[in-house]
């Protein structure tokens, strides 16, 4: 077998499991998001974030897959979501076995959203399916402006950009509109939203987009 | 085959590949350099930065390995350093039989130092030998004091960490000490040196580590 066909099997195995979480996550009502960036672009400060806003009216959950550490998880349990953590060993993404048995694990179901914060990394995460609603990609603004370009599998399937970390705009060159030219270029339905969880800006433009799509599912039974 | 002997089929090739580089490598008298980071975190301004440096006295190359786009290289050419682009697709890191083409493909050796710049990924990069003297590791103040414990493979196997952006240190919470002591506690020998390209400071001191490192090899030919 070589290295093609063994990664179509990869991929093939992946996608039936992938299909089976999405029946899953069919049947228990719940929005679930997959959470993808560069190490250190704010996964968690985000996550944390949208728990403060969302968490005293839906119930949250949270699935984190790291190398090694179990900081995330303690970070996010902290801020009130229901939080596994996963760790990879060598693993550079989370697959949807890794999901299945963190299901297992761990009663994180019902939940209205579960987000799936994947292991830091702009390129293994894009290929992946988890059984997710959507993909969001985070960029923040000290990556620099030309990263859509050079990831383009990540920002092409991912529902929205998450511009982050806008506060430090004035001490970096991030030009908003090449980046948002770039995503818009490789696909023309993303929707991006500038944040920043120092300031505050953005998070609320952020939780209402999830709102939305959380209101297009059928209610999850309490 | 399953996955674990799959992979280290593909392992024990690029080791191989690796081996032959390095013989090659020690013929023409080149230091050689896998400059490893998370997307955004400075590699290539790293790397403009020294040709300024040291590009006068000493021929400097460049292989640089994207998922997608030239942009790289056009930027290491404009610094006056042998550049050649490798377009990875969808691969994640650079192995050792890209490099091995990529010497095919341009002359760039005789020189002193040869660069690998890696695919933005601080994952799978970690686990291929490319023929190098030695990695090092990028990590920018804006990803966090939290990388190297979650990151260990890279920061364990690299001689040398450079934080850069480290003149952004006044608007973003990240300690130096703390970053120190994961480095120092997965890697006791590892070199860490503070820059930044904006103000220059540690250039001096990046420059000079791969001076001594050049001296102990053997002349390069004219």
């Amino acid at each position: 077998m070589n290295r093609v066909e063994f990664r179509k099997r990869i991929m093939a195995e992946n996608d039936a499991a992938a299909a089976d979480l999405q029946t899953r996550f069919e049947q228990s009502g719940t929005l679930v998001v997959d959470v993808v960036s560069s190490p250190g672009s704010g996964k968690t400060s985000l996550l944390e974030a949208t728990a403060r806003k969302l968490g005293g009216e839906q119930r949250l959950s949270v699935i984190v897959g790291d190398i090694a550490t179990q900081l995330d998880a303690e970070r996010l349990h902290a801020a009130g979501l229901q939080a596994h953590q996963i760790v990879t060993g060598g693993a550079c993404h989370l697959d949807a076995r890794m999901v299945t048995d963190a299901l297992e694990a761990q009663p994180l179901l019902p939940a209205e959203i579960l987000f799936l914060e994947n292991v830091g990394n702009l390129v293994c995460p894009a290929s992946y399916a988890l059984g997710e609603d959507f993909k969001v990609v985070l960029l923040s603004v000290t990556e620099g402006d030309d990263k859509p370009f050079k990831y383009p599998a990540i920002f092409s399937r991912a529902a929205v950009t998450v511009i982050t970390k806008i506060d430090l705009m004035p001490y970096v060159r991030f030009d908003l509109e090449r980046a948002t030219n770039q995503i818009l270029s490789l696909n023309p339905d993303a929707r991006i939203i500038a944040t920043s969880t120092y300031t505050g800006e953005g998070l609320a433009e952020w939780c209402r987009f999830l709102m939305e799509r959380r209101s297009a599912k059928v209610p999850v039974p309490a």
